[in-house]
């Protein structure tokens, strides 16, 4: 999505080896009208697989998660994150390892929310190591649910998150691809639709 | 907000004496379409205010809050809550405490996104005690912002927010209005516009 990379050129910030900072329009201030073009770009990609769930973790893909939800017309469902949790009948729940941060998240989703029937795409921020949606996989298997896809604002090809998802064959379309990090500027992958 | 007032009857849950459920449409599930008609609630009244930015809090102001940025074309941020917080330099902060968790949680919003030009909207999924408003208003007031309105989804009028925000002579616009909860049954104030 060119709108989305012209953008982390403009206002991304890279630290470090791997770390690129969008605060500033997706994971502290909102753009929601690049929110809702994103909603869009994932709309068009998987609009004949069937959605009936769009299911993210919260905060920072509740934004574009709602968004595409908007436009497939169906309830979208957020994970809540926990430092630790006690079991629950109602919760399906899993753990997700945070390599940014260095620890162990639990995140849980109502049992009433996730069903047999439900064709689910998952909508993220980011997608590194690719935890996140690992964990949120489990919740979908547990649930007896299908994995329709996987959408990703932005995805750093360069760690394995990728590479695992493409293994286990999940269809996936993520709006920015990045390469590498060169000297502080962001290297994206060329386009391929 | 009539189509509100007809989800909350069909599909909120009064736990006791003063909790309200609605997380099959609003804090956990979220009803993307409704969301937008919200927005677009919002932005029907507070559109001559000068809005230049919506702010709200993690995570369940996030949906609601987008939408009605989505609809005046400004940015939105949201507050991260923390357990406890260590000051920084970039960081507004102050502290919200919760009368139903009986916690206090701390709330932050990085500097550079909020500035003494900045026309405030504040967007929250629930008003009750208005604490989380109150936290809100400090930072605004802190960043020599101005407080323009606050969009509330769902207000308990019976609990003390309401009052506080009136005493201050903040205009406030709650799309429900619950005046009582009586015998499980969800009883609103007369609809004023």
């Amino acid at each position: 999505m060119k709108e989305l990379e012209e953008r982390i050129n403009k206002d991304g910030r890279v630290l470090g080896k791997d770390v690129l900072k969008v605060d500033s329009f997706l994971n502290h201030q909102i753009d929601p009208v690049l929110m809702d073009k994103m909603g869009n770009e994932f709309y068009q990609h998987f609009k004949d697989s069937g959605i009936t769930k769009v299911l993210t973790v919260e905060s920072s893909g509740i934004a574009p998660a709602v968004m595409t939800g908007l436009k497939f017309e169906v309830p979208v469902v957020f994970a809540r994150k926990h430092k630790s949790i006690t079991l629950k009948d109602d919760l399906y729940t899993s753990e997700v390892y945070s390599f940014t941060k260095k620890t162990a998240n639990h995140i849980s989703i109502a049992k009433k929310y996730l069903s047999a029937d439900d064709k689910v795409l998952i909508i993220d921020d980011f997608l590194a190591n690719g935890q996140a949606v690992n964990g949120l996989n489990d919740i979908i298997k547990d649930a007896g649910a299908s994995l329709a896809g996987i959408g990703i604002v932005i995805e750093k090809s360069f760690q394995k998150g990728r590479q695992l998802i493409d293994k286990a064959g999940i269809p996936i379309y993520s709006l920015a691809r990045i390469k590498a990090f060169d000297n502080g500027q962001v290297v994206f992958e060329p386009e391929n639709d």
